[in-house]
């Protein structure tokens, strides 16, 4: 393929949870472009399978659509050097009071590849057992319960619209859920 | 639910495709914090089946993953109040010189929820009859063929990574590809 070539790389803004870069991009026709990038440590998610098949769904409130959505707990990474795994085991407990007897990668999805790294790594939990949940003083989630087929036709009807539980949900579907 | 209130949103830097604001919100327990929200215009994509069954894909390079990636036909609304249904016409046409008989919404999803606005009207489009590419000048872009099957096992070993590609492909084998 042709090459894009990086000139430069600056950091524009530090920010909370990202930071905000301005490249310099030399394009294969010679042209020099401006593009953005965000650059985010990752996050892991996880899709929780209680034991009459019902997928355990956080609600929040979501600043950057001003509104709550119906979502897989999922959290940012410690640091991007902490392991997926156990981060995914941190939100589930903190997030839903749950833990898990068996975990494993189901998916590993890039948010928005236009202009962020954003990765997650989401796994499916089953053999889960109820606990408290322990949030971050900032969080504030109500948990539920819901069948596969309520979670599709939610996600079909709009209702969800967050990519990675979109994503999970139907990836769970596709892979454990044949009829 | 709890009441989140935003105090403040400052626009810190006015990029190529978004905006990067710093937002001060008052949390439910009264504290302060200062949370980042990337405003963006939107986008439409297209999951382009030919007669074959076979979902049309583009190959690119992405700048913010420093690598090419698979994904379904997709580019930015031009401004914001652009319908959709015009932007994934649009794109079809421009990245794989198809026009499409037949088209309707599949699927909307917001990219990553947690900082950013950018929502995405995903698009199925049939009747496919091929053209010519009008690229941007800044765009290359190589197309392939693959069938659902090939698109999932690509999924799973973690060769399709985007998440609007992820949530595409595995949606449209969901509703039109039952065994």
């Amino acid at each position: 393929m042709e090459e894009f070539k990086r000139l430069e790389r600056n950091l524009v803004a530090h920010g909370a949870i990202l930071d905000y870069y301005q490249d310099t991009i030399q394009i294969p026709n010679g042209n020099v472009a401006k593009w953005d990038f965000i650059k985010h440590n990752g996050a892991a998610a996880v899709v929780p399978v209680d034991d009459k098949g019902r997928l355990i769904m956080v609600k929040q409130y979501r600043n950057a659509l001003n509104r709550d959505t119906l979502e897989i707990p999922a959290g940012g990474l410690n640091g991007e050097n902490e392991p997926t795994r156990d981060a995914a085991i941190r939100e589930l407990k903190e997030e839903t009071g749950f833990t898990a007897r068996h975990i494993e990668l189901l998916l590993t999805l890039c948010t928005t590849v236009a202009y962020s790294n954003e990765k997650i790594d989401i796994y499916l939990a089953t053999g889960l057992s109820a606990g408290s949940q322990h949030l971050d003083e900032d969080e504030y989630v109500q948990i539920g319960a819901y069948t596969v087929e309520e979670l599709t036709e939610k996600i079909y009807a709009g209702e969800i619209q967050d990519a990675k539980t979109i994503a999970a949900v139907l990836a769970y579907k596709d892979k454990y859920c044949k009829d």
